[in-house]
């Protein structure tokens, strides 16, 4: 009894009694107040001890046994396991008090570090901004109810078929409706094997580095360019060189010379981003030609596709190539909305195997549910109607918003023409920085990007980029309206002031 | 008139005119029918000559003129673009005709190359084998009409906010729900900034290897184990060391010894996978002492937590760590359904903004409607209901198993007694290989899977699974009496032969 006699106070916390003798009892193991190998009073004594029932205290012991805290010697009782050494719990205690005190090295993939200041002072949008985030499509016309009552079906369509999906390519159906899609509005040449189902264009760039480079391999991109493109490259050790653009787009021909040993060419052909120039014919030519001569892959970007709004859609890359080559990708996002998390891609033949591995090595594969109730928006025709409807919605928007920087910004803000994309690009005039701006902007409330944010080695001119397609042309005539009316009071401000 | 006069013979294709003569005219300057800089006919005289409607005709122009195969020059017409060279639309033709050729090598990820014969090669459950399949959760008491209001419920909730969600690590009272679950049953220590909602457990340890690792790292994991974890490691080009167990669990000794470079230990201490052992306590504080000490990172993997039936779930290791060094994860795919693709991981504090990165980087974040319908599952209590409702039918599914198997499978397979998980380990006796009665199994329809499968370096004894919660304890008995018969047959056949 001499051991039992040792036995420290405990203080149960309130609540439930059986969990509360558990964590008493360990923490006690724990900060060595109970020490190895000690004998524990028998459950009876324990209960009256602490005057809680027997079962609760057999409850909590046998918890302890399961986790290895306590052990029963054959009928000689229950004790301490000797197995744990003192010193591993002193450190327990130590680590916990010197917590805070000397900051380590992260010991991460380097790579991904290095990105890691960058990604700390990106800026989203706040609660208060939400005028003219670029990317976002027009939500407001998004026939919701129809897609709730898509959600159900869909549901009811999968539930008794739960478990057999086992193709990481996805959802048959929806991979034969988009086959189907893309061959007709873009010029795809594919089957339904080669296309698969990724969770947006930013897990089909991912996939492609993932699935195509390692450290040290070479890769080229537009610049100015879609940031993220750039920083998953980077963050998968890939050499990236810029490639800038001229009136017939991304400049191939310093490539094939200066680039030679590139082993995939990352391009929005059709679009480029942001600044929405297009690739010339002779240049695809003279892009496919030289991929299929020297086994190079090229990853085509086709985000903004459906967004055009004066003239016939340009045919995409993959559709000219004819030596399977082109990686090309589309989304879902932009003409559903940024929570729907579904794109496509549509690979060579003979990197099915390797792209359907790469996907169940990132997340087995995508939402089915999503997927099914998508299939049925594009076979029973709503996709198309849609589009349409968003066309005609963001033409009218883009023209608006125009409108009302040429009526109301026209001494600061000079817009680049375009008939496609769901943005604007304004240059900056009379001096203005993109700073300066912006931080009038975010005063109003306003999402805007400045351009440079795209450049990463190129000093273009000060520019802004404002996304149109999410409000409609009343909200976008007043929000350009209350900027610039702030503009003028700061100037006659500064005039009062002088 | 001499040029138009060499004018080609297009043949139209049947349907929409104004598509079929862009059609006819490019496929003409791609085969070079319609040579570069040669001068079309006006869209009047075109229009004439092939009986189609003016209108027709310049809209076909208007799209070649788009796609920069023609171009016009100022009131002297229209012209096919001087631009593409000749010999690159050629090389078209020949690329077109040596498709078949020659094979050649693939110029990808070395790392991911390598696993692609064996993944070729993977077996998946075929239409008619349903039955044992490893790794799926008791489908059938799913409450599916519930799900179905909640997700109808979820997407009235959510899509008056679209556009508003811009945290990668997922939607913040999913991640405080899980926080409060995860605290309170698994004796998890973090806050909701440390939980970051995935695509299942396969993407955690996709994102643990893309965040903390490059080629050449070192990486510690349970052999046997899980298959996929070891290939994705792989895929990353880290080098993988197998350690096997002994009554304690994961031989930690062995990994402090002799793989003192490793970098991360992947690790399923509370249900090691496939066998079902324990990590002691001890162990568990020499793991986490000397992680602590050398700066090495832990990949708790608690995929099956939920599913223990008669004991206390064990503690996380997690929440003994007070050095934050352990990545923990959990699935909700086993606890749901196999297509619903949403798991969770907790990150230590200081590697919160590089997790978020990786997520961000590898698909901006996961599908919004489903978080939003889980977290009314879990809040409403209906997953703790759902959660007792399995444990009850997994434990009856299990002792249905045992039974059929020692009725009448007793002089084939030991039964590896587990008081947990979805599968049972049964051993073979008999000299029977594992190849030769999962050939039996096919043949009946079943899908289970051989332990060596889950074998890199080590050489068990012949076993092979079987996932037991997707089937009813009156379904479990029919097929092993099944198989049984069916393997009787076969024996009075040998006997009838010999």
């Amino acid at each position: 009894m001499a051991k039992s006699s040792s036995f420290p106070h405990l203080i149960l916390p309130k609540g439930n009694i059986k969990d509360g003798l558990y964590y008493a009892l360990r923490d006690a193991i724990l900060d060595g107040r109970l020490s190895s190998g000690i004998k524990l009073p028998s459950s009876r004594a324990l209960a009256e001890m602490m005057s809680i029932s027997r079962n609760s205290v057999l409850a909590a012991f046998d918890r302890l046994l399961d986790e290895g805290y306590l052990l029963t010697k054959s009928s000689s009782g229950t004790y301490v396991v000797e197995t744990i050494p003192d010193h591993l719990i002193q450190i327990q205690q130590d680590v916990a008090h010197s917590k805070q005190s000397k900051p380590q090295p992260l010991n991460i993939n380097p790579y991904l570090e290095s990105l890691l200041p960058a990604w700390k002072k990106q800026s989203l949008p706040s609660q208060g901004e939400k005028m003219f985030h670029v990317g976002v499509g027009c939500l407001d016309i998004f026939p919701h109810q129809l897609w709730g009552k898509l959600l159900t079906h869909a549901w009811r369509k999968s539930y008794h078929q739960l478990g057999e999906s086992h193709d990481p390519r996805g959802y048959l159906p929806l991979r034969q409706a988009i086959c189907h899609y893309v061959r007709s509005t873009r010029g795809i040449n594919c089957n339904e094997e080669q296309i698969i189902i990724v969770n947006g264009i930013q897990q089909a760039i991912h996939l492609a580095a993932y699935t195509l480079l390692k450290p040290q391999d070479q890769v080229c991109l537009d610049e100015p360019g879609y940031d993220s493109a750039l920083n998953i490259f980077r963050s998968f050790g890939v050499d990236v060189h810029p490639v800038s653009s001229d009136d017939e787009g991304m400049r191939i021909p310093e490539i094939i010379q200066d680039y030679t040993k590139s082993k995939l060419i990352y391009t929005a052909p059709s679009h480029q981003f942001p600044l929405g120039g297009t690739l010339s014919l002779s240049r695809r030519f003279m892009l496919l030609d030289w991929a299929a001569q020297q086994q190079k892959w090229i990853f085509e970007d086709d985000y903004n596709s459906e967004f055009r709004y004066r003239t016939h859609p340009i045919q995409a890359l993959q559709g000219l190539d004819q030596q399977q080559r082109v990686i090309y990708s589309g989304t879902f996002s932009k003409m559903m909305f940024p929570e729907f998390r579904l794109g496509f891609m549509v690979v060579p033949e003979n990197l099915i195997n390797a792209f359907s591995l790469a996907k169940y090595y990132t997340d087995t594969r995508s939402s089915h549910l999503e997927q099914v109730a998508l299939t049925l928006f594009i076979q029973e025709g709503h996709y198309a109607r849609h589009v349409r409807k968003v066309r005609k919605a963001c033409y009218e928007r883009q023209q608006a918003l125009i409108e009302a920087i040429q009526n109301h910004l026209a001494d600061i803000l000079t817009v680049q023409p375009t008939d496609s994309g769901i943005h604007l690009v304004c240059w900056l005039k009379n001096n203005w920085t993109e700073q300066a701006f912006i931080k009038k902007c975010t005063e109003a409330g306003l999402f805007v990007q400045p351009l440079s944010r795209y450049c990463q080695h190129s000093t273009q001119k000060a520019a802004v980029l404002f996304g149109y397609a999410a409000h409609n042309p009343d909200e976008i005539k007043e929000n350009i309206e209350k900027l610039a009316n702030m503009l003028r009071q700061d100037d006659n401000a500064n005039f009062a002031g002088e």
